[in-house]
């Protein structure tokens, strides 16, 4: 599957960071920087940026904010061709947050935002076009849009000068037709901007569902080592550069990374498929009570989870 | 997803005991059983059937052979709707060891054969059918079979009196187009026969290639509890069931078997998926050297099995 167009987005640290509060050691962050420049890897998501007044530094790492002499001590420069991203959530961050480009490390800024947020998400992301970045707007929990509502921010988005717009499954729920229909809509409305996927893992479909997006021309395509991510994790990006084929990527960097840090860290940080998720994903759920599940002392108690998400009847 | 003519098929005894050489306890047979009937699951391969000159009863468990009268002390006189399935493999059985069905607890009998064994694999299946049973073959490593071997041998299968025919991914190589692609072969020449689907974990592609399986009409589905199975397993029995939305079956015996006896079998065998089986995988290799570097002392440096097995060059 070669495509030239298509561009590979790891967002390890970033999305891996909700489940850990982004307390990476340095040495752990370099290596995963240095296995994405090794691997040809386009765009690493370092981190969010947020103001300091959204959250406190006793709770949370340093890649909650990323700060330029942060994202400094591990890339120094950045003279390699991987490109840098951070994350930005609707009214956790103040647009004077943001440097231009030019004072900044980073080379992209993604905005991610809820359907009632995209009125703010177009006004942040154009100001962030104008400081100069690469943009893209993330639209969260689209599994839960009604129609009108989602064409509604489409001919808004439609409108700006964002050259990207992503699908995102943020509950995992999505199946590959809907994938295929949301993709073929954003196009319709979107013509001229590229598509990205971000899919999540709870029922062991992140994989295929962004296979489904490169089928349907999606060319930003988001994924992490060994699938890290929020409650059941993200694409794993050895699976997806053993799919891609492009001579451009190569994969061993990757394996050194998984077995030198991940083997361990999955034994501290509990990401993946479990049952609670694929519980919530399936009813088109939040994985927040899924994760607050995971992390209680009846996490193994499958059936009491499921029923309490059913009490309304049977799955 | 609402499709009457479907028929899910539990392989979890057949399929896991590869990775234990059928050394389950009584009490989980019979758990697996149970919650197979409660949940309204159609078939249950419960092992597989071999002559007693093949294997050595003190290597292999007894759902290796599957006696009768094993069958009877799990099942009783199995007075449920709950349909019994044996697989055999091509040599490893006289035929003579097939009692008439009328004799038999078993319901199903399902011939694997590879391709080069197609024409033994036939006049087995014919026998079978003859004997009173429901039949199938089960093609394996169709992965590797060059275009007119497969055709010649699907003409040949077109010829017999087997009502069912498989598509398995032996490998887990299969992607969605290639699954795509081959049922429609199966089907253009055998128009007559129900299509069924095997899948692989292996590239965590089982789930969707399955339901991939289900859009192109194939309505014999195979899964197993939590995925177990050779290697990466097989597709999750309750992702499947959670997919299906059929209100015939229930997810809920499903997930109580899961928390009471395989979260602790996972900590005594790995199945699922590790990146050695990744790599077979994604180079459309059987997984044999996956599970043997899987059970060597350095099992976690996927640098160098990728190294092993990419002696020509780079994946």
């Amino acid at each position: 599957m070669y495509r030239e167009e298509i561009k590979v987005l790891d967002c390890t640290i970033r999305d891996g960071g909700l489940m850990n509060a982004w307390h990476f050691s340095d040495e752990y962050v370099k290596a995963v920087y240095d296995a994405c420049v090794e691997s040809g890897i386009d765009y690493m998501e370092i981190g969010y940026k947020s103001s300091e007044k959204a959250y406190s530094r006793e709770e949370v790492g340093c890649w909650k904010f990323s700060d330029e002499k942060d994202i400094e001590r591990i890339v120094g420069e950045n003279n390699t061709s991987l490109k840098l991203s951070a994350m930005v959530d609707i009214g956790r961050i103040e647009p004077d947050d943001i440097l231009p480009a030019s004072d900044s490390l980073l080379d992209m800024i993604r905005v991610a935002a809820y359907v009632h947020q995209i009125d703010k998400a177009i006004w942040l992301a154009d100001h962030c076009v104008e400081k100069g970045y690469e943009v893209s707007i993330n639209l969260m929990a689209v599994s839960n849009v009604l129609e009108r509502d989602l064409e509604e921010a489409l001919e808004d988005v439609g409108k700006s000068k964002l050259p990207i717009f992503y699908l995102v499954d943020s509950f995992g729920s999505l199946y590959c037709e809907q994938v295929e229909g949301l993709i073929k809509k954003y196009q319709e409305f979107l013509p001229k901007k590229t598509i990205g996927v971000h899919m999540h893992n709870n029922m062991q479909l992140a994989f295929s569902n962004t296979i489904t997006g490169i089928i349907q021309n999606a060319n930003m395509l988001d994924a992490t080592f060994l699938g890290i991510g929020r409650g059941a994790g993200n694409c794993p990006l050895e699976l997806l550069l053993s799919f891609l084929k492009n001579p451009k990527y190569k994969i061993r960097p990757i394996l050194g990374v998984i077995q030198e840090y991940m083997l361990d860290m999955q034994k501290e940080i509990d990401w993946g498929y479990h049952i609670p998720y694929l519980i919530t994903g399936s009813m088109n759920q939040h994985p927040r009570s899924a994760m607050k599940w995971m992390n209680s002392e009846e996490k193994d108690d499958f059936a009491a989870f499921f029923s309490q998400m059913n009490e309304k009847g049977d799955l």
